[in-house]
């Protein structure tokens, strides 16, 4: 089959790879669609320095073999991490934390091929009637929604998101359905345009004083702000946009230390809420529904990986 | 009256002090007994640089005049910070963090002195039985219980209290309440020994390994790590002991910048919980029905303070 491989420097696009076989407890998947992640361009610049596999983890697929019968022949996405079933993570609804867990194109085979085998537990049939281009959306969607899962967002207060990418963009439109006031904070005035139907918008600048942040007054200030601009920066602005009491929710992972004045979370009474992957199963609802929406993804082949990786397009992937 | 000063650089008893007047709104309290908390130390190394007034803020007192009858020949203890009534952190329960509000002991005249004035509604009647030198610790425990405002505690779950202090002792014994399996994590072998009747106690070299921290497996890990050794380097041990989805609770506050892997943050979905000062009604609760004790406090003349802030009982106090 094709499938795009990580040899631990680069892509490297085959065709001879062995269709997988699935082992117990698992399905094997045809691949329909796949996008590309951030973190897939992080693992080109070397975020998975141990990792040789093929890459990707966000697809559509139909099951095409499987214990589960009533799973054959319909279309599915799946989660990313499968733990060891016996740890208090596991045990204790974290398995996306497992210290020993796999995960799909960063510790074994990913979805950038014909092919997949997942643990069948981690798959999530789409509902009828949601296209396949949308139904992709879901675990970046779901990595927004863990937000709501995390934090309990008063609808009558105020949020801020730092950032104006793809990240942003999907964890503004959830925090937007709250209802709550919600003011979303970029560096690019082209790419805040798309927040406009449902958030105010400001820039960076507007922020900005001297060497310095702008000091604000209380109502000037958020109840919550999620920081996913990527940028450690990111963090200061955070801290000096939050109410006291208030909450910042981290999303960005970004290498190495930043210097901090920690002591403004204690005087402040702040909560810092660091978020990660998400439920599958609300994101498939908001998309089924249409209570949020995505520029289209624009679709390669996997031999034109390279053209694909340096697309500027809100989201890029890959047809079978 | 007698009181003790702070004159910008050190404390100064005077003798030739008038009464404070009230104003609307406000009672007169005779003090009957004030502890030293280790902010008023802080106060005379410099961390109140422009207040010049009265210092101290734990006290229990008897009211002499008020506006409210009922209050008249009460015993009774205050809340410290007076807020403004009108801006967005007064009007939404948040009044000790209004950017306006008066602090006694830190810019407004204090409890260290015969006679102080309070806002009528920062005060809270103790309750029948409660002795002044139990009642006397109403505020310190409040901070403490701030925690389970803030946080819920699973009582299945386990918790690291990190410091072997007065307030690692208050929070300690907050903690055990919930009926959570605690450890404290100390310095002091002396001092962890007072914790032996509630909690599991650990030194902190236990937890330590060449030049860094000893890696933990998860069962070693605590869902929830209170920080209060007042040190920046405890902030560190807390995110290395904390589980993956567990909660840090920031008490200690220290000035400057510590240089911090952020990162660790979103990557494991950590939640960073900063705490201060808490509620009384709860406190004082608690200290009436004796579900938390504490040694005897060291009471001093007020003319004797070098030798009461020298002291170093677990709580050393002024008598009137």
């Amino acid at each position: 089959m094709k499938a795009l491989y990580y040899d631990g420097e680069k892509a490297v696009y085959k065709e001879d790879v062995p269709v997988p076989e699935r082992s117990e407890g698992e399905s094997l998947i045809k691949i329909l669609l796949a996008d590309i992640c951030s973190t897939d361009r992080e693992i080109l610049k070397g975020y998975r320095p141990h990792f040789r596999g093929i890459m990707g983890h966000e697809f559509v697929g139909e099951v095409v073999e499987s214990e589960d019968q009533r799973l054959i022949g319909r279309k599915v996405v799946g989660e990313l991490n499968k733990g060891c079933g016996r740890c208090i993570y596991c045990l204790t609804g974290r398995e996306k934390h497992c210290l020993s867990r796999e995960v799909i194109g960063m510790s074994r085979d990913g979805c950038f091929a014909e092919y997949m085998t997942l643990s069948t537990h981690l798959i999530h049939p789409i509902p009828d009637g949601l296209p396949i281009e949308r139904a992709v959306f879901t675990e970046p969607l779901a990595a927004a929604l863990e937000i709501t899962k995390q934090v309990h967002i008063d609808p009558a207060g105020n949020a801020a998101v730092i950032g104006d990418g793809r990240l942003a963009y999907m964890i503004a439109q959830v925090l937007a359905l709250t209802g709550v006031s919600l003011t979303v904070i970029g560096k690019h005035e082209d790419k805040l345009k798309l927040f406009e139907p449902f958030a105010k918008t400001a820039l960076l600048s507007d922020y900005l004083e001297g060497d310095g942040f702008k000091s604000l007054t209380a109502d000037q200030c958020f109840e919550y702000v999620a920081e996913c601009s990527g940028n450690a920066s990111g963090i200061q602005l955070a801290l000096n946009i939050v109410r006291k009491m208030g909450t910042i929710i981290l999303k960005s992972t970004y290498a190495g230390s930043s210097s901090l004045d920690m002591s403004i979370i204690p005087v402040n009474e702040i909560t810092v809420v660091g978020s990660r992957c998400g439920p599958f199963e609300p994101a498939l609802k908001l998309l089924k529904e249409e209570k949020v929406s995505f520029p289209d993804v624009e679709l390669y082949e996997l031999k034109d990986h390279e053209k694909a990786f340096a697309s500027p397009a809100f989201k890029a992937g890959f047809r079978f």
